[in-house]
């Protein structure tokens, strides 16, 4: 039996969906930025089995619509301003449509060759566009965490203590350490704990006041761990912090990281996609210290998630922490490339994510995907300077990219200063006008803005301001 | 600047993708299978860096289609016959449209709600309609690969150390110890490396004649391990053999593992789809014994790539594996839900991958897929058949679910077998009408067709027959 016996139903749901995507885009404004279900609300609509003999696609859009939709909280909204807004795009959208459709595997060159030359036509693109080094080896995978492991297994290897053959335990080594800045994202941390080097080995540096890691804290730590008979295995620089938009300086850290034989990865996740400016390209100074970087094209640079970009300037030690001691019969090939992804990484199946990359950097052109991160900027500056001529009001980081923190401050109490914050928090994403989302530096709580959105405009930013 | 100012030109190039697409599946009997093209060939068509000014839609669809569709294998194709197929669907390509289109991220409950609770839904359908143990937790992951490593990464935090704290190396602690059918699939030995064991404490067990796991030899490899003063850590047994379809004996395993208190991964990445259909859940036989299982909708259940679930029925220690000592303070919400998917893995970021499972389901419904897995089945115990009937070629294993491995016999001459095993494959591969790939069982080189594509008809498989 077939599964799909025609094409006739797919049309006519396949045209009514892009109609049903387009006028979602044209009203995304209408939509409440923040679903307003309590837990549990979804998963009670829904029966205890699926469907014995089917049902039709416009039963099946019915039901999206009426049990579904309540519980999408927006990122499409030109007002999510939380986390870090995962922009996609219209060209996206249609790229992803066309992935789907091929459901092509790229796990080696020859299951579909497109797949594996656009992703390396595509990330020489991107690496020259962002003004980063020549020659780097690059992957996409799902997320920055996951990147950032995949980086860190590389590291491991690296060490040269033969650890893909022998691993870590029943053998007398040191204990493996990995530093990272104290604001560095959870995903240094998460990574730790994959590995298996333990969140104690996980060593986080002080920051300056402006929340950029000391250099000389990193040397005494690693000073300190190897006369402790501690080996230092990594180093996580972050260039655009989650929390504040810092830049560490990773120039200095990668000296210390060479003159010590020690991995240097950066994780520009977020502020990575800016360098398309070449004003913006002190993110990368020091970059060519760097073993390993990721960058995510899924958060500022309107690809649909999942896409999130590894560069290395090493990939036959990322192939070394990868690659079976065998190829297994099953997948021995007559013919074959140079780049065979799975080897590189966790993951055998590849979906063809580098096909919206291409859709997106050539649709939008770099002149327009430009001015649409200057705007971002430009905003967050009008913004914190709003903020900046207030009295009741403070920012709590020097305004860095898109990302504006601040606070309302009650003066002399502490305590006041944070009900009164959480209080402006509340009301705004309480009006589910728009969605922020919050940090604590120093101490001292405070409503993060990450602009980030294709569709927002100023108009968006400056109702932000009206809460105030 | 908005990126997209009006969503006129997704419109129509949406409305033209759509048919595209429907006249591909429609036509695709009449592509190659397999791509003709030259490493470097498509790599070389593509200019030095992306537009300037931007490019429009149909420019775009026109470069796809006379630069990338050259260099897809076509996966979608009813005549391939490699690997394991990942069909999708046209409810899957749906659902993937809808699910670019929204761009939401379920890292946590609040940041969307229905990704987590549908997911959550879903998953216990799944488990229902496999027939598998009640109360098991479910996620959905890219890949097998990187659910069986999650699921190993609980397994190493179960042996009761305080990996997550201390880590595995600095530490005065026993080799970990994998072990595995010296048939498992290369998964679990990637495993292995990422968790930083080494491939030397992958532990390949004998198999039988029929290449199912030999629990004897098992036992006295762990009785030998622990003699040696190494630490048994988890055993995979598979559930569908990547290379023969053949089923380790779980029970026994199980018995092994809970004696032994030693996590059980179970991996069914292929066959356990099938076990929609109630006769064939023999594959489960002991799998109340698993501490994890894995299977792939994407493989054999109509979903497209990606989609990969892990179970566990302790969601408790695959949460203390990968949760953070400390949420961070950019993360942390006034309201949530039980489950937030990002404590549970490496990836924080979240697709809304069980939007396809649930269109998936609901749409085809569980009695038509049932029909198209036992009608894959059917033809590949006909195809079997045929073969056995015949003095020159053999069956390299019991054929089993949709698979058949076989090869040509020069009676006395194994190096003349080979050689004409490989004429007869490349024949077939040659012919551009059809795609298999290979295997090497006790020795002897052999053509592996495994049947899994939606669209897949009798006269397909015939005509492989047509070849020998």
């Amino acid at each position: 039996m077939k599964l799909d016996p025609t094409s006739a139903d797919f049309r006519a749901a396949g045209h009514k969906l892009i109609e049903w995507i387009a006028d979602y885009i044209d009203n995304i404004d209408s939509y409440d930025v923040l679903s307003r279900v309590q837990p549990g609300d979804i998963a009670k609509q829904f029966p205890e089995a699926p469907s014995r003999e089917g049902r039709d696609y416009d039963a099946l859009l019915a039901d999206f619509q009426s049990k579904i939709l309540p519980g999408i909280t927006h990122w499409n909204h030109p007002s999510f301003f939380a986390y870090f807004s995962i922009t996609g795009s219209q060209a996206g959208v249609l790229a992803e449509l066309l992935t789907a459709a091929l459901n092509a595997n790229g796990m080696v060159w020859k299951t579909s060759p497109s797949l594996t030359e656009l992703e390396v036509v595509v990330l020489r693109w991107l690496a020259r566009e962002l003004g980063l080094p020549d020659g780097l080896f690059g992957m996409i995978n799902d997320t920055a965490s996951t990147n950032t492991f995949h980086a860190l297994v590389a590291a491991r290897e690296a060490v040269g203590l033969d650890i893909r053959r022998s691993g870590t335990s029943g053998r007398d080594l040191p204990a493996l350490r990995l530093y990272c800045s104290k604001h560095a994202h959870v995903s240094a941390e998460k990574a730790g704990l994959a590995l298996g080097i333990g969140y104690e080995n996980v060593v986080k540096i002080a920051a300056d006041e402006q929340h950029r890691m000391r250099v000389e804290a990193l040397e005494e730590a690693i000073a300190r761990d190897r006369a402790a008979g501690m080996l230092p295995m990594a180093i996580v620089a972050t260039a655009g912090n989650t929390s504040t938009g810092a830049i560490d300086p990773t120039r200095a850290i990668g000296e210390v990281a060479a003159r010590e034989k020690i991995w240097l990865h950066v994780d520009g996740a977020y502020a990575g996609s800016a360098t398309i400016c070449p004003e913006l390209r002190d993110l990368w100074d020091g970059i060519e210290y760097a073993d390993s970087i990721v960058t995510n094209p899924h958060k500022w640079m309107f690809t649909p998630i999942d896409c999130s970009v590894l560069y290395t300037r090493r990939p036959e030690v990322l192939r070394a922490a990868f690659a079976p001691a065998e190829t297994p019969a099953y997948l021995t090939l007559s013919d074959t490339a140079d780049v065979n992804y799975m080897d590189f990484g966790v993951p055998m199946g590849r979906r063809f994510r580098a096909l919206k990359l291409w859709m997106v950097m050539e649709h939008y052109g770099i002149e327009r995907m430009r001015a649409v991160i200057r705007d971002h900027i430009a905003w967050a500056k009008r913004m914190a300077e709003e903020i900046e001529r207030r009295d009741d009001y403070e920012l709590l980081a020097p305004q860095k990219f898109s990302l504006v923190v601040f606070r309302k401050v009650v003066p002399g109490d502490e305590a006041a200063s944070e009900a009164a914050t959480q209080r402006v928090l509340d009301a705004i994403n309480d009006s589910h006008k728009a969605y922020v989302s919050s940090t604590r530096l120093g101490g001292k709580y405070g409503i993060r803005v990450a602009i980030g959105n294709g569709a927002t405009e100023w108009r968006h930013v400056e109702q932000i301001l009206s809460f105030l």
